[in-house]
């Protein structure tokens, strides 16, 4: 689709004088209308203070490389303070008379509040989040340790060697035990400086009855089979010392049956802990409710204070106990956030994310708090507690859709030599649906416009995680460049799931959890993986308009998308285009862009061409490239 | 725009056995899909129980009249259950692997949870809300008692004659006052029957200091200048003994300066009354939070127990008096409900809401719960208090955008001349944008796709109200029975502000406020105007599936739109056009209808004509007509 330029407002400080207003402070919003654009008469910001609405005047700040800026000044009336731009033209221009512009585009009739541009008075992410890239490591199965033959396996394991195969059959796939350990990923640590990580997200490192430990036996300790509290600490003081920030994973939802609590709860019915589950009745037998019907995941309810209190509220809590010495986590990323404190007509999820932000801001302001919710997690995301989500619709699905290889049906895999449909996580039927790049983009735009700007940054942007196949699994040949310069570029927090940078496969969120091939390290095919990884990462690192600028899409089309990430110090073009291999691809942009004749590419093979007639960019194959361009100029007041 | 047949689902009783169902219960849910569709593999229904999807499979009921029936059964989750359409065929069909179905129509790109279909669990609205026609009378402007000059005007007011032009100018435009009393409605009723109104909606007749009386002085009296608690019971008693229901019109956000309530709030810094405002602090001279910076309006702080206790909480509450015996008020449109409980960091609206609809349960389970929400009401339309809104983004401005006349700039009127862009309501500049039919059904899809179809059902459907211009101010030549009939026949309840059926003008919402030209009523040319009420009125009440049936387009264009209102017992199409005077506007329908050739035409100069190659639809200028068609057949097993 040909994209004209169209007027552009993001929450980036092109746009917006102050990530972090405080209720009742003014704040400066900019737009932007092309001069190409039919005459506006006048520009307003429609503000919805307590949910009526209120309009600011914008000013014409004049004009310059082919873009003419307005500015208003709105004062923030609420805790999410919600915006629009109205445009406003005579009757005698033919055009329409009222524009729009929110976070979902340009439109002629009204919109709903829904998708407008909002300020969230709130302290925001901590920078680390939203300037890091995060690697995520499934304990069991990234690394043991070289100090020797420590590994001790519990009783419920079938142990494995690191060679095996995983094993997706149930209940081997819980029990089959590589015996990871945090010592192997302390020893690891000068690998992934070298990769470039900022942020190592770990899942959870309690004890459990399972490989994956989301079925906590405590919330109190570490995992022995782990190493124990002492290799946690070992870890994170050694991970600080190199600059690199260590998560946690907390399920808030659910124990495992194994748990203390459980335990004294299902033994005691007059103990504290039976508050803390949802128990039919006071009989020693009663039933519970659990995790989709998990017996084995007993859920938690939050309407009891004692709950509370134990687990999230205040400086003795769970949640506060690891963020402070000596163990020194950085934040926690919460399993089944989703689901947390929902059941029925129960709903006290906000209630309980934002005590739980409160608890951590309050032992540690800079920590972070990202939250499972693997669909639409826009409803929550309102910034009043979660900096950003794992979910996968805004970013890892359509992208899967565009750059998975067309698929046979029935479908049969490597790993799995059973006759199947490739698995779409969270999705019961019909397989990877084919998506255009439009798609794609659209997909992008449809889940990032319900939520603040400053969230959209914090959102996680994985190809995979340990809960999904393996991007690598179906990509179609020679797209993944494309893929993780997407991730590193796009607006979010590129997460890279462990594995990811070995070009390692799997069918599902079981099989994709294979343990680190380290012997493979040097193979000389794996080179190019890892150098693509550490090169992008260090772009995004060098480029901190690919971190916090403004994003606009310059072009979409059924086999690419183009865009820029902007600033006042910086401008970059991001070209990622999948056309058949060997098919050159090229795209005409629609937008002339200031400096393009000397614009240095930074990275990758797509080619940029200037001539009279405007900016083209071709694509030789799947291929991607990054530009770097003179960043934005404003007209001189 | 050719609408070729979609597959559909509504929350009309077609698609879903029950409209009250339990938490728990099992509801059975239908799909049709036109047979002319890319065939499908398998049809789910996603719901979203506790924020986490779950998949229950349709089955196929077989294909009748060109169109192929799905049924599935799911549970009730929560109290409002979320639920859409999955739509999945194989790779090998040259079409989508993967469609959606939700409020906001097909997709085939991932949606958000926000248009989802819904299923409330809360009882419902009162069936004679759904199913009649309202009409909305201004005390002071609708008449006068014939029974003598009891007449008596209060000291602040400024007496006017009835025939007196109304003056929109401060301080007259709230002061200029007329006289009309309740005994004047109460003689008038005989005339409303005859109309066919159901219900009627009185703004505020608690006494004030303005003639709108918005600034309520007391809520526990009527305005003795209406004629005091008595007329009202003789206004509403009279009204039932002819089947008509009466609602009342309250300010929750705001009392008047002149309030007991605040009046002793002000005066003794230790009242109980004090909780009930936002005072600055404990002095005689505190500074106090009122509307919109209104200082006659000072502003109810919801936090306040004692104000809940009061005003809406069980049955010595302002609310439940007036529901009870010797009033026997049918329910309430409660004012500015959109700011209700809202200020700043503080959001107390959806518990004031409940709280207030709880205790109106508990008096008269049987009344009905308006809310004022001017712009886009849907974040607080989900089905847990207001059974509908009184808002103009999903009907009456695009409505008015497609039929107002074309505009100069500046525009003068008749009762205003002074040079004015026409005054649009809750909006400060642009005046009416213009529209196209097909922006007037987008903007009707827009706004009805976030709420439950039960909601839409009770959202008010006005031309115009006490707040706005009267349509007929700017309604290009003819087109009154178009409008008319889509206030009458698109889902929503009708909604007619006093003299609508005069055909009143007024420029804005003071202007609007013209007293009931009564000595005009059997002129020769309100005759057409006052027949074109009854008949439609009359039809909607003849025709059920006018009221509750379920809703479809069939076709949009820049001047026209049809739809269908559909049931097993009978299919109505409305075809409503607004071409310009003499041109003959055709439409071809995409969709075969069954039984078209037998259709009767049950109102209206439009024409149907079918032939071989199918349906068309025929309007001649502004025009419009309702068709009958045989019901819908579905599947037999």
């Amino acid at each position: 689709m040909t994209r004209p330029p169209q007027p552009h407002h993001d929450g980036s400080a092109l746009y917006v004088s102050t990530q972090e207003p405080a209720l009742g402070e003014t704040v400066t919003l900019r737009l932007r209308v092309p001069d190409s654009y039919p005459a506006l008469d006048s520009v307003l910001v429609r503000s919805n203070p307590d949910h009526e609405p209120h309009w600011d005047s914008a000013h014409d700040l004049g004009s310059v490389d082919g873009w003419q800026w307005w500015e208003a000044q709105i004062t923030v009336a609420n805790p999410r303070h919600g915006y629009r731009w109205m445009l406003v033209r005579s009757a005698t221009v033919s055009a329409p008379e009222v524009e729009w512009v929110n976070q979902a585009g340009v439109h002629t009739g009204e919109v709903l509040d829904a998708a407008d541009f909002s300020l969230v008075t709130r302290p925001g992410p901590p920078d680390w989040l939203t300037h890091s890239v995060m690697y995520q490591i499934f304990p069991d199965r990234f690394a043991t340790s070289a100090r020797g033959p420590t590994r001790s396996d519990p009783a419920w394991a079938e142990p494995a060697d690191w060679q095996d195969p995983v094993d997706p059959v149930m209940p081997s796939r819980v029990r089959q035990f590589y015996g990871g350990e945090l010592d192997g990923i302390t020893e690891k640590l000068g690998y992934l400086e070298n990769l470039g990580v900022g942020i190592i997200y770990l899942t959870p490192f309690f004890p459990a009855a399972s490989n994956h430990r989301y079925d906590a036996a405590s919330f109190t300790t570490v995992d022995p089979h782990l190493g124990g509290d002492e290799a946690l600490i070992r870890l994170i003081d050694a991970a600080h010392h190199r600059g690199i920030k260590v998560i946690g994973d907390l399920t808030l939802n659910h124990s495992g049956n194994g748990h203390e609590w459980f335990q004294r709860a299902r033994r005691d019915p007059s103990a504290p802990e039976r508050s803390f589950y949802y128990f039919s009745d006071e009989t020693a037998d009663a039933q519970y409710e659990s995790w989709l019907g998990t017996a084995s995941l007993p859920k938690f309810n939050w309407a009891s204070p004692q709950l509370r209190e134990a687990f999230i509220d205040g400086p003795g809590s769970v949640v506060a106990k690891w963020l402070q010495p000596p163990f020194n986590l950085d934040g926690w990323r919460i399993d089944v956030a989703n689901m947390t404190g929902r059941l029925r007509e129960v709903d006290l999820n906000q209630e309980v994310r934002t005590l739980l932000r409160r608890t951590m801001e309050q032992v540690k302001p800079d920590s972070a708090l990202l939250a499972e919710s693997t669909n639409d997690a826009t409803s929550d995301l309102t910034g009043d507690a979660w900096h950003g989500a794992m979910t996968y619709p805004s970013f890892t699905r359509p992208l899967w859709q565009w750059l998975s290889a067309p698929q046979p049906t029935p479908y049969r895999t490597a790993e799995n030599t059973e006759e199947t449909v490739p698995w779409f996580f969270g999705q019961p039927a019909g397989g990877i649906p084919a998506g255009t790049a439009a798609d794609f983009a659209s997909a992008v735009d449809t889940f990032n416009a319900p939520i603040p700007w400053r969230v959209r940054l914090a959102n996680m942007n994985p190809l995979d995680t340990h809960d999904t196949a393996r991007f690598a699994q179906h990509a179609a040949p020679g797209t993944a460049p494309t893929a993780v310069a997407l991730q590193m570029t796009l607006p979010g927090l590129p997460t890279v799931f462990a594995g990811d940078e070995f070009g390692l496969r799997g069918a599902d969120g079981e099989l994709s959890r294979t343990p680190l091939p380290w012997t493979q390290l040097n193979a000389p095919d794996l080179c190019h993986r890892m150098e693509l990884y550490r090169e992008l990462i260090s772009l995004r690192k060098q480029h901190r308009a690919l971190r916090d600028g403004g994003m606009r899409w310059l072009h979409t089309d059924d086999h690419s998308v183009a865009f820029l990430r902007e600033s006042s110090a910086e401008s970059l073009v991001v070209f990622a285009a999948a056309p058949s291999a060997g098919e050159l691809h090229c795209v005409d942009l629609a937008e002339e862009l200031p400096g393009a004749q000397t614009a240095t590419r930074l990275w990758g093979t797509a080619e940029l061409i200037t001539s009279a007639t405007g900016v083209q960019l071709r694509a030789q194959g799947p291929s991607c490239a990054i530009w770097h361009l003179p960043g934005v100029v404003l007209p001189q007041r």
